[in-house]
């Protein structure tokens, strides 16, 4: 390869126009839901998807045709990059090739705004006005505005009242996008106003900001509730990230042993490996795709298999995912996205069946090694993608001791510049690890209703 | 051209590999700086600049090679991304094609690394272990940390107290590349240690921050001052943004009526217009490049051009150039980079001959189209930057008024992700325009001393 090659951008005209969808060759069946008959009313409105969005989540169609005001749409920031990360393997004095994949460049800064277009646009095809969402760091919230803003669309946010304070920049960038956005607790809703009547100083959470987006709802096409990650069309949107990776790697004339990607609620994570996997699956691919998720967030290497609220207020259908419980209470560490309790049932299934590994880190080492990806590559990654970043490196670094030339793909999900402050934490020595118990699991796992009984139906 | 075309990319391949001097093809001389005595010993401090450097200043080769190390490390972004504003017409429903260079996609988030990357290596070509810089907002300290930590060197930063405080992203960005930090005023220079003598809570200013640098300065090769823009060796590195632009706007078959940049000390907007002036230097170009500065900071439109300090503090050389007074104080807009009180004896006597133009805007109208260009083309510029693109909508919106189908290539200097809270008080109605008088910029060109008696040496 020329020393030149660093790059592997793909032209307009080469950006794939159509997700992959693998459920066409998962050879097992994913767990169908389950609905609890108390949480009927509520649960109506959070189901309100357009047809659309549904049949993308149960069709098995292998590849959906990207609508063209989606991909004219995409085409802002898309194809995105992917690079050899020269800089990064001399640091490492690893004989392993590492290429990156950044989803970073875009206004929103992070792979969210990939579904946010869609989802906004099949919104729109159903002839919604506004759509509502409840946001924690912010993420979600920045790119469905976004999104809102390309096709326009009203856009209600409820954002957690800590993150709001403590993460003003993404709050700005709402704001700059024409979205209406709430300090959750919020005035304007019952539940909201119920909340602050107990806690006049009120932080909020984000099972809160979704119930206020929740209760914003209507039965009619005014106002509708939206979510990010984790339901499988999320993911199927999120598949152009690996799609193009294919392609890219292509022209570098490498494959990866290794597809490393941070595991929230899966939207990132299978976006990235799926095409990959799909190699696996069909074909006579060897490939490893590792997911990373936080020590203090240990959904697939300390949770179980087994049915679960998505939420943690229990208001959503039960699905069978790994989980730590919908009651656990992640520590504050800084990777927000990666802070949920369990992880979708798409990615949770094809663990299930050994089609994918996953691996554990506390936030130290990651911040290192966001720190080592920064001064190397010359990008920050956000404290989410310094997780995949960490596993790559370990991946590297395990090749070095056995003197191998792995190849390794690693997924940035995203910038790291509207978490500075967190940097700012690690570098001066005040980020502690966390150890969770098994009794802390074991409590909130306890908390799960049983539904065996609703599985014989 | 095709719907799909909106970017125009070169490859690493396609990367110029030589800078270019506009000083062989200017058909006038650019005046002599003068030394007054009384600065020589900080003087000797200020001008310990590498030979390499002072010939690319003086020189009248027309293009200069770049270094192999210095590609190398530019092709970490570069060649940077043009873009034709597809979205931002539309919103204006204008006949023009407006297409946008962007340097904020690196690490520092400026156009500033591009010669932050030539200047480290020159001085660690000539010996040099550490340099030193003052900075007031932060751009340039942050290209100066990611320079050095790419080329070994040590870095040591005086960052304006207030900005220290303020602004705390850039300075996280600076401890993340390893740099040595100290808000100025600092306890670690007598400059410093006289002024918190003085002022126990100092805020600090640009002055002192350079004075506690060159304080810090050494006349060995263990310390040495190191200066961001205005420099002619800073706007030939710089003229790689133009270069590249000329071969893009090649590939999109398409030539600039008008090229605009936003003009602080001149870096940036000679960088950008040069290659383009050139055109019309020695071809038939008609090619219009127009400088836009803040109307607080009004330096071509209301200073005069004559003998100046190109410090505040009345240190350095005395330079012809378009100044408003080494006295003069800029009002507190957030357009850091473009608060200078003069700009480069290039730009300066380029402007005085006639072969640019300048236009001056108030920051209100500035973030109204910084808004504007983030919601359409899904990029925010910083501060700086939107002044710009404020100067290429007045042209796009004249060019609708008259129904002309003119070009217009806008140079969006970085990204503004960490002066979001700039946007935030645009937002809130909380920012305010500045009016200059004819007076205040009188006094302040009052105090600069009459140096006609050493003109006729």
């Amino acid at each position: 390869m020329s020393d030149l090659g660093y790059r592997f951008d793909l032209t307009a005209e080469e950006m794939p126009t159509q997700w992959y969808n693998i459920l066409a060759d998962l050879p097992y069946e994913i767990p169908r839901d389950i609905s609890l008959k108390n949480n009927s009313e509520k649960q109506k409105m959070v189901m309100q998807v357009p047809m659309e969005l549904i049949r993308q989540s149960m069709g098995k169609q292998r590849y959906v045709d990207i609508p063209d005001e989606v991909l004219s749409a995409y085409r802002q920031w898309r194809p995105s990059t992917l690079v050899r990360a020269v800089a990064l393997e001399k640091a490492l004095d690893t004989p392993a090739r590492i290429y990156y994949k950044y989803e970073g460049n875009n206004i929103s800064g992070s792979h969210k705004l990939t579904t946010a277009i869609a989802q906004v646009y099949y919104y729109k095809k159903a002839g919604v006005k506004r759509v509502t969402t409840g946001t924690g760091a912010g993420q979600w919230g920045s790119a469905l505005s976004v999104a809102c803003k390309m096709f326009g669309l009203e856009c209600l946010v409820f954002m957690v009242g800590i993150s709001y304070k403590q993460k003003p920049y993404r709050k700005i960038l709402m704001k700059m996008n024409g979205a209406e956005i709430y300090s959750s607790p919020s005035e304007i809703t019952e539940a909201g106003r119920k909340f602050l009547a107990l806690n006049a100083d009120a932080k909020g959470n984000i099972a809160l900001a979704i119930a206020e987006a929740i209760e914003a709802t209507t039965t009619d096409n005014s106002t509708r509730f939206c979510i990010g990650s984790g339901e499988p069309y999320s993911i199927l949107h999120q598949t152009l990230i690996g799609l193009e990776a294919k392609l890219q790697m292509q022209k570098a004339g490498d494959y990866p042993d290794f597809v490393v990607g941070c595991l929230g609620a899966g939207s990132n994570f299978g976006g990235l490996t799926f095409p990959f996997l799909q190699d696996r699956l069909v074909g006579d691919s060897k490939v490893r795709c590792i997911s990373v998720e936080p020590a203090s967030c240990p959904k697939l290497t300390r949770g179980e298999y087994r049915y679960d609220f998505t939420d943690s207020s229990g208001v959503t259908p039960m699905e069978k995912m790994y989980t730590l419980g919908h009651d656990y209470v992640t520590p504050d560490i800084h990777a927000g996205g990666l802070r949920y309790h369990a992880t979708s049932k798409l990615v949770s299934a094809i663990y299930h069946h050994g089609d994918i590994e996953a691996v554990a880190y506390q936030q130290r080492e990651v911040f290192k090694s966001g720190v080592l990806f920064s001064q190397t590559e010359g990008i920050i990654p956000a404290p989410e993608s310094a997780h995949a970043v960490h596993g790559a490196i370990e991946l590297a670094l395990a090749a070095k001791e056995n003197n191998e030339a792995k190849v390794i793909l690693v997924g940035i999900s995203g910038h790291g510049h509207f978490d500075m402050s967190a940097y700012e934490s690690y570098l001066a020595g005040e980020l502690d690890d966390v150890n969770i118990t098994d009794r802390q699991i074991r409590d909130s796992l306890d908390k799960i209703p049983d539904v065996s009984a609703l599985l014989d139906q």
